[in-house]
């Protein structure tokens, strides 16, 4: 048996549910607000949750934080599995009441900035749920920008040690940076996101809406205060804002601060950026011409519905601006490949992400290359930073572990009773953390409502190892991970 | 441009067009014998294949064949786009007459030992056409293990090169090499399908069945006499015996060889026998309850189904015994599975095939563990043999080149019109040289008589992909592959 210190991983715990209380007072205001009995709901969760949080931190204080690898493994599984069980609360203790399973969906869906929602409809809920099911999205996608930046290279998962810098190798520093680097970006997301509501506000979406849509369109979460989602406002203004944002959202945020410090091409110098901006481009403009050959639409519609919808699943956000499975069998293959493909590193948003297609695509040509010249030595680079076999062999890893679960979950889900395109879909949304799936039932117009519990609890998981990029949660459940 | 020696190339393509030629005298006896007039389709095919044939052996005479690498991917691929070309002529010239796209079609699943049928039926077919279909993938089935014993492992291709030996590492000699393997192969062949069909014969199919089931069984390749497939015969004697000759058709077949020569426990002895045999007996296991739980069937008769369909599919054989689509979605999305899964290198079964799914195994076991012990080298054997991260590499991206390929062949099969389910697993079974897809019109009792042409065509050149390991094909497509 290992000998764990625990205190550290207890006392970081203990200060995002702290965190969580806090924000929990958000809805709470909006409820009283609105004359809202909910309000009660949201005190009691918010008492419950800086209860343990604060009795975590106290009983684990240390003078300072320094977590070993195997430490900061722990923390990262555990911190997300613990911060979703107390952020469930408001969900099962309300009046339109989702049962526990339900309700730690609702959560974990939030705070991995997935959007698939357990809720048949979202019209008729008061406004304190609403708001909370937003800033779980917005506080996921902090949360999710500083993780991979900070931590995850640090625990150089699935070729993600490609992003580290100087700071993300000195180990006993890893999660004061993290703090200091949330906050970083806080402002900058801040920032983003009143410009969005600013923006939603000038193209006629009523305020309350128009923060929900910003929270979740910048988290790339894609929760709506609508059923029928952005498609509800019918409003192209609303929708060309909407594009703008989750595409910002599925962006590295390192480079905006970059940008800011006055390498105003930082963004364009990422080749993830440029192969990412030119994929989104050619696949949107290629179903805007199938669009305009099938349905007759005018142009201008058709690229605005193509990039909307596109722009939503790449970047794993989920919004529709109208049912796109009504565009027939050849689009609904492609979204299967847009579900999978993901934005980039460093961002909100989930999937495999461009830059593993990237290394891949680097590989794949290396090894066609060395079939019929098997002597010649080909030194691949990325970004400017030699790749090496051990990153190929990490990020293939990830890759080929993406796709085996997809297909296990698949057969798990199947088994529930959900027919074939609902299951495969269904996995491929949740470990892609973007939302809708493929299938009338949970397709941009339905939910997961019906899905039996035990399938419920599959896509909970699901959502987790996704937003952990896989490795972080199955390092733990190798037995020399627990031996010394 | 490289200079490039095309004779030997012309030549070797020759020679297998004359095989293929008096290959066509057998369903002409067939259909002289039965006094059917469509023995003239196989004269006048087999004349012109002869005719063009030896046209090409005698205009690129050599003293001796010795290929270069670049020469041997050349052959490799374009042996099989000509031969199917040729072998296509009995099924258009014929009084059914499939069009050339679907003739092709029909050939070159053959070939590759797919066994997916144009024909909207069969039972009205004359008995030459009914030959001609089990001779295709009988002949297939040889080509493919010789070419996966000799020619695959000298090319490299995804991973094969696990599997070379010291002979096949002399370039000079791969023809001559392919040509005596193959013959050596032929008789343990011959007798493995003479055993079949004594055994069918026993159990009391008819001879001409027999004859062919025999065949498209040890070719894994599935083609039957009858619409139903071997769920006609209602027979569970002829159930077991086309599971031991579907197995042994996906064994390696040098190793038979090696238990010829007295190594009597040479099968067992190779991990991916022993890993390939434990996984189809947990699933057909597994399987098997999930009926009796489901439909309570008899156990026997429940493990009969199961194994049957789940070796069939593993095997990527094709045959069904039932229409098992209907035994709902949990194991449609494990056929999916099945489907992508495969038998043992050096047989002649497809898909991605038990060695990558070791290697793979082995490397994400290794990625894991070096996540929390980053300095620790862990040398990685397979089979006695070094696994580097070459090899890992290649296996690596021959899988993840099969998943892309097989969304990309989804997208344009769903482009012509087809469902989702049908698009998927149509391009999974085509990549695989499986057969059956997973929905009514292209499942177990199903057939691709209403395809487009065009998605006829993207058919023909998945099997083709598939059954050259993706990468010889891929190798032609790379300009430096041309240039000197």
């Amino acid at each position: 048996m290992l000998s764990l210190d625990v205190r550290p991983i207890f006392y970081v715990i203990g200060a995002l549910l702290s965190v969580i209380a806090v924000a929990m007072v958000a809805p709470m205001i909006a409820d009283l607000a609105a004359g809202q009995d909910d309000w009660r709901v949201f005190a009691v969760s918010s008492g419950l949750t800086l209860f343990f949080g604060v009795l975590l931190m106290l009983t684990n204080r240390a003078d300072r934080i320094a977590l070993s690898l195997r430490q900061t493994f722990i923390l990262t599984t555990f911190a997300w599995i613990v911060v979703g069980a107390f952020a469930a609360l408001p969900f099962t203790f309300a009046e339109q009441r989702l049962t526990y399973a339900n309700a730690y969906f609702e959560a974990m869906s939030g705070l991995t900035t997935t959007g698939a929602s357990a809720y048949a409809t979202v019209q008729t809920l008061p406004p304190g749920l609403l708001l909370w099911r937003s800033l779980l999205v917005w506080l996921g996608g902090i949360g999710i920008v500083g993780m991979g930046i900070v931590i995850l290279p640090f625990l150089r998962v699935g070729g993600m040690q490609l992003f580290r810098s100087e700071s993300s190798d000195k180990s006993d520093k890893v999660v004061p940076r993290a703090a200091d680097m949330a906050l970083g970006f806080g402002w900058v997301y801040l920032a983003l996101t009143i410009a969005c509501i600013i923006m939603l506000r000038l193209a006629g979406m009523p305020m309350f809406d128009a923060i929900n849509h910003s929270m979740t369109a910048l988290g790339t979460g894609g929760f709506s205060t609508k059923d029928s989602s952005i498609g509800h406002f019918q409003n192209a203004g609303v929708e060309w804002t909407i594009i703008l944002f989750m595409f910002l959202g599925s962006l590295p945020f390192v480079r905006f601060i970059s940008m800011i410090k006055g390498d105003t091409k930082a963004l364009w110098h990422d080749s993830q950026v440029r192969h990412y901006a030119a994929f989104t481009l050619i696949v949107a403009g290629l179903l805007a011409l199938y669009l305009i050959a099938r349905d007759h639409l005018e142009p201008m519609e058709a690229i605005r519905h193509s990039l909307f919808n596109c722009v939503s699943l790449i970047t794993t956000t989920g919004f529709a601006s109208t049912d796109y499975l009504a565009w027939g069998p050849g689009p609904v293959a492609l979204f299967f490949i847009l579900t999978l493909v993901g934005g980039c590193t460093g961002s909100t948003s989930g999937g495999i992400k461009m830059f593993r297609f990237e290394v891949l695509w680097l590989a794949l040509r290396m090894q066609i290359n060395r079939l019929f010249s098997p002597n010649r030595i080909i030194p691949l680079t990325y970004n400017g930073k030699p790749v090496d076999n051990d990153v190929i062999i990490s990020v293939m890893s990830f890759t080929f572990l993406y796709v085996a679960l997809i297909l296990i979950f698949a057969v798990l889900l199947g088994l529930t009773g959900l027919d074939y395109v609902t299951a495969i879909s269904a996995a491929a949304t949740a470990l892609g953390n973007v939302g809708p799936g493929l299938s009338t039932m949970i397709g941009p117009v339905g939910n997961y409502e019906p899905l039996h519990d035990f399938a419920v609890w599959i896509m909970s998981l699901a959502m987790l190892l996704g937003r952990l990029e896989l490795f972080t949660v199955f390092v733990l459940l190798s037995p020399s991970f627990w031996r010394r």
